[in-house]
């Protein structure tokens, strides 16, 4: 894992830690100014004084039946998002839009981008890419290191275990993991441990986010994806939720959330997504509706995720398949616009709310509506 | 259809228009207090001053890119809502959510039960179900008649020349819309005259809300359904939407959006909702796509709809079938709990406003997650 | 519909009755030669003396449990064909395959094209396309004359009443039907007395295959069909499958099968494919569900339909919109080749075969996998 | 993988090796007798002396345009099939259906149950399970030992060097396959070897079947399910399919076609099927679309899947849940009968055939139509 460069954070965005610039943003400018907006007509009215707002609803406890009484000192929502390392994605984005919405952030971040991350954001460079509606910055309240495809402290000991006479690539890439230096400042960053971490910091979490997706034959086609290469790409991009659900839904208060990101590949055939990526992301989906059922009934969470279509990014386009996707969904989507990352924040902020209190299960599809063509009308076969 | 005593909303609530009790009711209060919420946490947060709101979205322009600058002059959205002529369905709770998240409220109530729906309204009778969460209550800024499946006063003329011969009683139906004396008073009620006069009085609209549903063989299988009764079902159900978004969209503000209702007997069988019902929401479904990619490309619209679970009501329980649909969803849905009208509000709220600018041709589930589910775990095989 | 041109097979062939050209064709001499295949091996084995048979197999009673034994003297399967004008469709196909094996054909007409059909066929114009495998020609039994958007005499009755003040141009296309010369010579043509005459000739059939829409406004986008032009799609194309099988339902044998035409335009937005046929196909599929549960519950019949790909024709390419799919398909398809009538109707015959005594309530594809795509490879935006 | 006592065939029947019991069967009798029908119309007709065939066309060569002409020396259709260890699960029906449609026939057993399966064969504990239509018994022309979870000899060096020290439980799972005395006299039974005997053997094949399926933690809910036991479950019963198809491509005829099972339960949640099996079939779903492109444009092969309803055994009997699946889709399903093993077999033969030249990519559901439904009708909510 620590080798392989692909990060894939919806299943699209392709990031490398190395290359990465921290370009200033105007993320939100467009779509939310800083100022409260009154018109005219608002002056008038006398009896509109208070707003129904996400930030309201967030912090309200869902109104299950059997949920206690609202206790008159009532806590802020707290969600904890798992694959925020920059801040050019749709994690990002996600925590954005839930800080606008009053959440408290808390994030983990891959531990081999943790100190440039961490380092950043100290520094300021992500100022501008912080900045709110409101005009304030968000505020990330504790960063953990994380990496999803450790369990617990178990699996790391039994892998170094294995690591004597192992001659496996796939394993010497989990071992590469021990000995790798940019792991070396970091501890506690299996699955179970940062659980245990937030438990002891905070006591509980309201909404868990998962943002994280991996698949080092990314770019090859299914038929030539090793076992390895297929049975990573679920580890880390599928089952990951699976373990973070699991290990998390103990602390998670009644009437929480949890929220991933998936990609239409899942559904149909998108030459170019491979390496077991497309079987990860429609195990993620099949994942979302069984976890749906069993933790509704288990803890009353809910769990949904967004079918995102491609978000660009320098790094991306240097790439290409994102930048065609990008082009190919401007040409032939119902909306032609380029996709933003907030749209995709703004969606999670909904399904992660109260106000989506009876979605769960779901596959919320916030791509401009490509996913609903049948014909790219943009072919020559069309066009002629 | 004036004797038609079915009008199911999503699809699915039956209403009477005769029996109609207008209970009271506590909508929101258990989702929405109307006091504001500040944490003792959210007190020390300086920089947290405003908050991102469904209603300030809701009065921005969405950001499309062609769109011209915001003018400084902003206008509240104004949402037209077909299909409220009570307190208690999805209509009357779509219209609330919008209303406070800031939308001015227009609505289209079907000519029979206008004079009733208008005179309880001034009685004061809606007034505990119009609170709103800041305490105000819901305007309704003005009532149209409408009965959408008339597209133009040419539609009416035409089945008046038809009456003095016919003997259908499909088209004796249709004409008795004319000698009912419940359309005495009203006028300028076809889908054509109600946009026009919407245009007249404000010049423009931003929401556009189909909460219409009528299926007059609603209770027959669809095997014993006759031609007139599914095409009924069709005409009132399905064509409407496309009449009304037909008739709207010159007059809709780029970036606006539309939403539907609509029901999983759609997609999977349900014994019990016949009468073509189920066809209708398929078309609607199908409908909703192709009109997502023609209205977005021809006016920068969105559209969406909504598969909402079965909402009880005192007429509805009535009838049965939705009782049972209710304990039926509550038996096996992932969330055991009923499924409130506002919840469905709340959600259309989402979709119209610009935190789901980049989601269109979607179908949205609203049901406790019942959808996703492939057994019914209260099935005796499986309890036995 | 007289005076409508439009009569797309299974959603997209578009013929014109006065236009077509009846080629000779070479239909299954790829896929099925005459001569019987006896390769060396299959000589040295005696123990393989007789085959399993689509024939064989359609000529055996389904083996649902509460059926009655078979009894000794069995009977040929008879298959109903609603929507064979020429012998370049689908419905033709589909004839040919049922014939080939080994079922007795029906056909049901529309009556303006009947005259020409039976002329053609008469004369042996269709001789080289009624070539079965086994070198023989496919023989129909009988032709019925039948227009589907008329359920019984009643409803022709109450048409010519309204004829006399009538000004509504859906109406007098109606009208037109009595009036037009070509439905002169013919007779009980509506649903009901068709079934009655097929009974009344053959006492009961086993396949029912629906061939049959018609859009008069398909070249319409959807935001600008009329009423009209919806319901008249939807009452062609899909309540014509719930009227025949309605009717049929009695006289099928236990046991029995049907199928219908589909086309993914219901699933995906196809432009160009619109005036409600859109609409048409999803209420189709969303009908094949229900029906499927409501005649295997009370006949134990089985109900599927099969989602085709466009079918290439002389007249077809006239319009051009067929065209450019059949190009789109051949570029884009995980199979690249034209797709073949004969494809369909194997899959057709397969479907009503007791081969499929398990599956109902399907949507088969039979497409070269196009459905399955969720990217166009020939997009300017990919191979640029 | 040795210790797991799950192999679950197409996702639902769960097999014991040890105490399996093999049962006479009358497989086919009610559906295919061995006489051959002759009816008294048939005799009649001259003109239909030979019938077209599963069997003559499953001779023949895919019509895929640049295919070669058939050659004056065909040959019959080979198929292997992969998960064949006794007589009463869908493998053996699949095989049986190939094999009366004159398919030769070669299989791929899992090692361990090699020996009782090669000896029950011997024998004649399966002579009455063999029993064709015709009245011979089906011929297995070679049995392989496989083990798909492993592609080659170097998969399995790897896991031996990590044997010295490992002490995880899974990769000792693995390890145990070498220790395992089941697998002392097997050799060569890695996907790769197996490739290259039957290349070695037979030089090609055109037909591809996978039956194969096991999670070992089945019995555990997702939220449950551990990383091993997840990926286990994918890698066994997902990406074995993928390691056989990449490795049979080559050695498969143009022209042919693939087939696996998979389970509703991938698509909505069905509570007992977990392990991680439910995410296995939805990648294995997507992976169908996904390798109908590649080997489709690759190859010129067609993928595709058949969703199976449960079958009853005694071996799943004494399980329970395959039972009490049984019961809910006898109440549920549109068929109300039992699911048998050949109706899987037939629809298999079906799509593998040349009769399905079109059909690729696709989902095919064989389950009496149960998947269908959006209501279980024999829910205490709906019959009290």
């Amino acid at each position: 894992m620590a080798a392989a460069a692909a990060a894939a954070a919806p299943g699209m965005r392709i990031t490398s830690a190395r290359h990465r610039v921290f370009s200033t943003r105007k993320l939100f400018s467009a779509a939310c100014s800083a100022t409260p907006r009154f018109t005219s007509k608002d002056q008038q009215r006398r009896h509109f004084p208070v707003r129904v707002t996400l930030r309201d609803l967030s912090s309200m406890p869902a109104p299950l039946p059997q949920d206690p009484p609202a206790s008159s000192q009532e806590q802020r929502k707290r969600a904890f998002i798992a694959g925020v390392a920059d801040d050019n994605g749709y994690g990002w984005a996600i925590a954005k839009a839930l800080a606008a919405a009053g959440a408290e952030i808390l994030v983990g971040t891959w531990v081999p981008a943790l100190n440039i991350f961490e380092t950043s954001l100290k520094r300021g460079k992500f100022d501008q890419s912080r900045l709110l509606p409101d005009g304030s910055l968000m505020e990330i309240t504790k960063i953990y290191p994380l990496d999803a495809v450790y369990d617990s402290p178990r699996t790391f000991q039994r892998i170094r275990l294995l690591s004597s006479s192992s001659s496996s690539s796939y394993h010497l890439l989990l071992l590469q993991v021990k000995s790798n230096k940019r792991y070396a400042g970091a501890s506690n960053w299996t699955v179970k441990e940062v659980v245990d971490s937030v438990k002891n910091d905070y006591g509980s979490i309201d909404i868990l986010v998962h943002s994280l997706a991996n698949g080092p034959e990314v770019a090859k086609p299914l038929l030539e994806t090793s076992r390895n290469g297929y049975l990573a790409a679920i580890s880390a991009s599928s089952y990951s939720y699976v373990s973070l659900l699991r290990h998390f839904l103990p602390i998670m208060n009644p009437g929480g959330a949890s929220i991933s990101l998936t990609y239409i590949a899942s559904e149909r055939t998108i030459p170019g997504y491979g390496g077991g990526m497309s079987s990860a992301k429609a195990a993620l989906e099949s994942d979302t509706r069984v976890l749906a059922f069993e933790a509704g009934r288990k803890g009353k969470i809910r769990v949904n995720t967004i079918s995102a279509g491609p978000l660009g990014s320098r790094a991306a386009k240097a790439i290409g398949f994102i930048e065609k996707m990008i082009e190919y969904s401007y040409a032939n989507a119902p909306l032609q616009k380029e996709l933003r990352a907030d749209e995709v924040g703004n969606a999670a902020a909904f399904l992660v709310s109260p106000l989506a209190s009876a979605v769960t299960g779901s596959v919320v599809y916030v791509d401009n509506g490509l996913n609903t063509m049948g014909l790219a009308t943009d072919s020559p076969a069309i066009t002629a």
